[in-house]
This record gives structure tokens, sequence and C-alpha cells, in this order.
């Protein structure tokens, strides 16, 4: 713990007053990240970094059961790789960091710090391809990446980044659509049930999609804001990556064919999602499930507490523990209880425990919502159950909760002024007819800045005529500015 | 499995014959790793990336139950703050990669690919450290770094590895001391409980220790052809970047002090070190523990066995992970059991079992051990708990295997015209008495290759006069050509 003695839990400006410094207040007097001298670039402070470590544990584990094995790539890729794919680079290019130099040498070819690996891996698939018998490919990269970008924000938007990137190999363009369609569910699960963060998954139009992708699925979460973010891809490559990286094998009916490849990627952007879905003007607000102290245990210090309260308090603690729970002791001296109690309110630690003198008289201790601030009096009998209970009905309520939120900041319109309308009051999600039209997407962004989120899976017939060009509409699309 | 339809396994050059195409043959056939299109870059594959993601979770749970939390750090060093410390500065500037141009546009500072990151971290525990009450900080950092070398090698020297890079500051120089034997004292225990390899812990001379350390201490140990490897190194950094980087905190008497720091590392060169102790000419042995099959079952296909043998072969593999052990059951149809074989032990799974329905009848199940061949009937009855026995076994039979390789290969000089008999002769260490003499280390060096590994801890008295100049003795010293 690196809070500074003496110094009190600063006041972190109210979420309703400035969202945007609110959310970077958070972060930094919880110590979920820190600015480095590199500039764009951040720290994931330890108690950041746990919670990316328990993210990434939960979704390593949906990505084993459903057949894929980690593997890593080179972090350099070369220049001419890049180029290859024509869509692809024209993506990237303009946002990467170049290599020019190694040692005492200046390169004869240079090298692009990954922005993403299709090229690379790419590349490689080649040279491992060779018969039907050697697809599917499911192999996934824990890694970092690097875009060069001029306005950075913690976690939402940096030069360098952690995430994962799945990248499969198929005999039919079936198999690839829906493995892309099966990660989507598996992003959509994960986001849902560990993140407590309700998601519109759909699919981005042709302007929003991935370069070098046939098409792109998305999940889109609604910040406490109103705006959106995007919280997981899913891209279907089609052949666009095997034909120019020469990835072909041979088929079942012995003619040569291209594979097909999809890719899919979940970034610590998610930490920075948590926490604007669930944080209020205390701090932040952790779901249990990704919680790395899901209960912290404050003695209070009456008389020879440390002799009588203190060995009680750890005896409980041990038994949470053996429960399966993440518990916290935090027997500070030098820290009132009163500090202690905003300083882990600020940290988002979903449960209280007090215990004092009087509560062991009692049998009982005092258990704390974080996210209500219920006091909710609990005999020391069957507490680790009892807990257990509670973390599971938090983390339910704070889904709840958000999907309520996303709900009512979700409205519907028909007409061009209308959707102009509410798209310039109380930011959210609108749905609207859509024309398909890309030049009716790109008027709504110029003069909006809203864009379409989703397209949902599945669509049911549009509503209407198109809110901008008052053609035919095609489809219902979920429009909202985003992060 | 990637493994090629129809493609038999194709020969290894035999270890006797030529260790180094032995190795690399070994890491290719096996698919551990491969080479990249990028310059000294590998590709690490899903089967070498499971045996590190199993050390990462051993190192991890060790780094952890001695109180370090892990963090995240940039990739990118301004090239100002790696100038800041002279000797480290000197140590890895002319192996690093030099990042000159972002997006559009050329830097106004270049930054360095981080080849190791106390500069970075450095500066960041300048911001976070104000009091002792903020001490220690126990920080570990698992990623990857890039250093620029002209002559590479899978797994032992690429030009970027994967590693992990621990960060610690201390009050006092006693306690960042204990904290660098303690982790030594962890690298130890782990790698010759979980790799199986015997290693000398020890100092490094002046000349050999860590850019920018007060002192190096490292564990060795010796390879199947008798060189030595650098397992990991734990690096007392004294205040030198404390002083440079401005790491000053408030201590316990008022006064303003500087902290005291240490690194250490450990990195994928480790699985290389494992190819090299425990292989044989058949391929890859791996100790149990890091494996990522730890059993592979193969059903012999006769009549029907789909129906009869293959039900039975995966009851038994349930029952065996149920009981904690990783298997694999290979059933399938395109090769015969021969072929698997030949192609598991070359992949170094340490058991095989093999069933047929002659097994089936006499209730038993034929084991197969990878490092002395011997094959072991046994009842089905009990077979989860003879498995793991047999695996533990195993375990300490591999390290005891390569205690006694190292023991005889390690013998001792007491006068110049012996040491340079023995270096020249067949590899592995050679102690001698040495005066301390940097120019004697160096002209040994120079001489036969030979570097001086480690210093043992607590040495005994020098047992003679200097082997290179015949002045008085000041310790015993460890010799070898290494890797």
């Amino acid at each position: 713990m690196a809070a500074k003695q003496g110094a009190f839990v600063t006041e972190i400006t109210p979420r309703s007053e400035d969202f945007s410094r609110w959310y970077t207040d958070v972060i930094r007097r919880a110590e979920l990240a820190d600015y480095s001298p590199v500039k764009g670039s951040m720290v994931i402070r330890p108690y950041g970094y746990a919670i990316w470590e328990l993210m990434q544990a939960e979704l390593d584990r949906r990505f084993k059961a459903t057949g894929h094995v980690n593997a890593y790539f080179p972090l350099f890729i070369p220049e001419s790789l890049l180029r290859k794919e024509a869509a692809h680079v024209e993506g990237f290019a303009p946002q990467v960091a170049w290599v020019t130099r190694g040692g005492d040498e200046d390169l004869e070819e240079r090298l692009v710090v990954r922005p993403t690996s299709e090229a690379i891996i790419g590349t490689m698939y080649a040279k491992w391809v060779q018969s039907w018998r050697d697809l599917p490919i499911l192999i996934n990269q824990w890694a970092n990446v690097v875009r060069w970008e001029k306005v950075t924000r913690l976690f939402l938007r940096t030069t360098e980044f952690l995430w994962q990137e799945g990248h499969t190999a198929h005999e039919t363009e079936a198999e690839a659509e829906a493995e892309a369609l099966r990660m989507l569910g598996v992003y959509k699960e994960f986001v849902e049930q560990e993140l407590a963060m309700p998601v519109l998954d759909g699919r981005k139009t042709d302007s929003e999609k991935f370069a070098g992708a046939v098409h792109t699925y998305s999940i889109e979460a609604l910040m406490g804001d109103g705006r959106a973010l995007q919280a997981g891809t899913s891209h279907h490559l089609g052949q666009n990556f095997a034909k120019v990286f020469d990835i072909k094998f041979q088929a079942r009916d012995k003619s040569v064919q291209f594979v097909w490849q999809t890719s899919w990627g979940m970034t610590t952007r998610l930490i920075g999602g948590v926490i604007m879905v669930h944080g209020d003007d205390s701090g932040l607000i952790l779901p249990p499930r990704i919680a790395p102290h899901q209960v912290v245990v404050v003695p209070i210090p009456r008389g020879n507490w440390r002799e009588t309260v203190l060995p009680r308090a750890q005896a409980i603690a041990d038994e949470l523990r053996t429960a399966g729970t993440r518990v916290l002791v935090d027997d500070r001296e030098e820290y009132s209880p009163g500090w202690k109690f905003a300083e882990w309110e600020l940290r988002g630690v979903p449960l209280r425990l007090e215990i004092g003198p009087r509560d062991i008289e009692r049998g009982q201790v005092v258990l704390v919502r974080r996210d209500t601030r219920e006091k909710l009096p609990a005999p020391m009998d069957g507490l680790p159950e009892r807990v257990r209970a509670l973390l599971a009905t938090l983390q339910e309520d704070l889904f709840e909760r958000a999907r309520r939120f996303r709900d009512e900041r979700t409205q519907r319109a028909a007409t061009r002024d209308a959707f102009r309308e509410l798209l310039e009051g109380r930011p959210g999600f609108v749905i609207a007819p859509w024309c398909g039209a890309a030049d009716c997407e790109a008027r709504i962004k110029a003069d909006t800045q809203a864009t379409i989120r989703n397209i949902p899976l599945d669509p049911p017939s549009p509503s209407g005529p198109c809110v901008e060009c008052g053609a035919g509409g095609q489809v219902d699309a979920w429009f909202a500015k985003s992060y």
C-alpha cells in the first residue's frame, strides 16, 4: 500500500460536475495507473494490474475452454510485410512507431512496432499450414501493442496498451464466420458476467470495420456519461490476408485453397470501462469477480484491540479466504477507521467488514456494501457463506443497475428532427432507421459526432425511412457518441 | 497439433555428433519455436509457450508468496533517461533498438525499446516514494525486452525475448542485500524443483556484473555439452539509480535518504536450458512439472478399437485429470502407434500410457518412461496415484542425473598448466584459485574463452595461489565456457 502517511484521501471531482476529471481523479487516487515520462504511455500500477490479471485469467480460461492455445510472435514487423495488405496498411501506417536504428547501425528496412499482428502471424501461418489436417489453427497472443495516438486518455487511448489478439485460420468461410461469432459470444459473456457491464453485440458498418476485415463484430457498452465504449471486436477476415501472405492448403478434395481467417481482441481499455460504468462520486466500485480485494476487514481500534479485536479479525479473514474469497485486513495503526472506510470506498472494494469489541460480544460483524452503502449486521456463524452470497448479489445488482441505466438512455427516433434533437440532448444510444449509405452515416457523424456503434445481429425490419436522407430504411442502427 | 500429414518424424541430428544442430533440430521438430521474418526474433509456438506458461505460473506464485505484486511500465524509454546512469548506458546503449519516428513525424527525442527497465521504473519510483512508510516497494513486471544481438540462437539469445524483471526499493542497504539474496534463493529453488536443473548460486565478478549494479548474484547451470548457462540474475543496485533518478524518502529519523534497490530477472532462455540439460538423441525430455502433457495416452488400434479401447482410454485420461495430471489422448486415425511413440518422445512427454485390447482383458496398462524407456505394466486400479508417484520419481531422477553429470564435469585445478589443460579438454566447470584481479580474469578469457561464472556464496579459503599470475589466491572461482 503506497498511500502516503498523513495524506488524507484528497477530494475527487464529483462525477456529475465533470465526468472526465472525475475519471482521471479516480484512476490516480485509487492508484490504478499513472502518467509516465513517455508521451502517451501510461504505467499500470499494482492495483490496476491486479484487476487486469483477474480479467486475463477469466478470459484465458474461456479461450482454452473453446480450444485455443497461446503463442508469442515478434514485436517488430518489417515494413514490407505491413504493406502487403492494402486496406490494412492504409488503416495502420499513419499511427505506428518506427524503429529505424538497431545498435550502432541504421536499418536497411524499417521495422514497425506492432499495432496488431495480422501481418507477422499471417507470414508464419503460411509456413505452418499445408494440408486441411493442419486446420483449424486457433492461436491467441497476450501482448503489448503500440499505436501512435495524438490525444490520449488513461486506459482508454494510450500509445502503448496491453491486449490479447486471437488469430485463427479455417478450411471454410462458414467455419471462420462461426468462429468470429463464437468469440463475440465469449466476449459478451465475459464482459457481462465478470465486469457486470451490459453490452450490445452487433456488426460494424463498413466505415467502422477493422482495416483489412470483411466485416467486424463488436460489443458496445454505455458509460456513466452516456457515451458508448467499444469493449471488444471480432473480425471475419475472409481470405484477404491469406491471399497476400499466401496461406494455402491442400483441401479434402485435393484442390489448393486459401484459408479463411478471423482475429479478435480485447484490451486494458476495459478497465476504463469498468470505472466509467460502475463508479460514483466516492470513487471506484469494482464488480466482486474482478476485485483484487473483495472484502476489506477494518478492525475498530478500542482498548487493547491488537490483542482482542485483531486476532478475531485475522481468524475471520482466514475463514473467508479458505472459502475462496479475496480478503485484505487493514491493520494499520496510523490511520483511523473513518479514513480507512473512505480509502477503500475510493478503491472500490465491494464489501467492508467492520469488527469491534462490541461486535465480538454480540458474536457478529457489520458488513457494508460499497454500491448501496447498506449496513448489514451478520452473525459470525456462517459468515463465509453469507459473504459469498452477498458478493454474488452485489455482482448481479451492479449488472442490473447498469442495464437499467443503459435502457433509460436508449431512445428511438423516427424522423430527422427527432433524431438530431435526441443526439443533442442527454447522451445515450439512439436507435434509428438508416438507409445503409456511407454518405448518410458520414454526414451524421460530421454534424453530430455520433457514429453507428452497431447493427444488431438478426435485426428486425427497419422501423421507417432513413433518418438522414428519407430514403427507404435498410436497418435500425444504434447511434451514439463514443470514446 | 500441427504435425504434417504423412510427414514421418524426420531424423534429428544426434546430440553426440553436433550438439548445436541437435539443439536447433529439437526445437524446430518439437515445434517449440520457429524463425521469423524479423532478423533475430523468434516465434514461440504453442507447445513452447505452454511450457513458458507453466514456468510463469510457478515463478509468479513464488513472487507473490514473498510479498511481490505485478505492474506494467512503458515499453519505450526516452534516450535522456537511459543516459542518466553512466555505467548503465555504457552497457546497454550499443545494443538497443531506436524508435525515431512516430506516425508521420520524426521524434524530437529518440526512444529506446526497453532492454531492461531500471531507468523508466526509477523515474516512477521517484514520484511514488516520499516516506519510509512507502517502502519497501516490491514490484515485478512480466514483459518483452529487446537487445540488438548480432549473433542469435533460438531461446538462448534473440533480439526480443520474454522475461520477468523484479524492481524493489528499500530503506536500508541491508534490506536490499537481503532481498537480492532472497530472490536468488527463489530462483534456485524454482529452477531445481520445477526444471530439475541443478545450479550453482554465487556472485559475479565486477567484469561480469550488470551494468549499473553494485554486485550481481547469479545461478549457473551446466548444459549437456559441458558449457555453462546463466539461468537467472539478482542485482544489488545500491543507491546508483536512486541518486540519478532522485528516489528519496524521509527516513524514520526525519533525515532525507536515497532508497536502496534491487532488480532480478529470468527469461525464456530457461526453455533452452531445459532442452540442453535433459534432452537426448530422440529429442526433448521435459520435467513433469513443466510438461504441457505429462502423460500421453496411446490407444492401440486393434479391431473395433474406437468402440472398445478408446472409451476406456478416455475414461482413464479423465481419472488422471481429476487427480490433477495433464493428459493428452492421441486418438488420431492417420498415424500408427509406432509413429506416435516416436512423435511424443521427440516432444519430451514424460510418460506414455499404452492401452490395447489385451491390456483391457488383463485390467492393466503399460506405462513407458521417457527418460529411461522402462516399460512398466500397471494395474488399472489405483492408476492415478501410481502415475502421480511415477511422475514425481521421474522429476527427481532427472534432477539427480543432471546433478551427477554436473559433478562429473566439475574439476579442480591448482596450477596454471593443469587449469589450461582442463579448459582445453572435455568442457565443464573448472574450480581454481584466483587472485581477484580483473587482468588475470581477462587474460584467461582471451586465451581460453572461459569466464568466471560465479564465486560461491560463503566461499571457503582459497586452495592455493592464482592459477593465472601465481600471486596469493583470494578465492576459488568457478570457470567455464558459457552460452
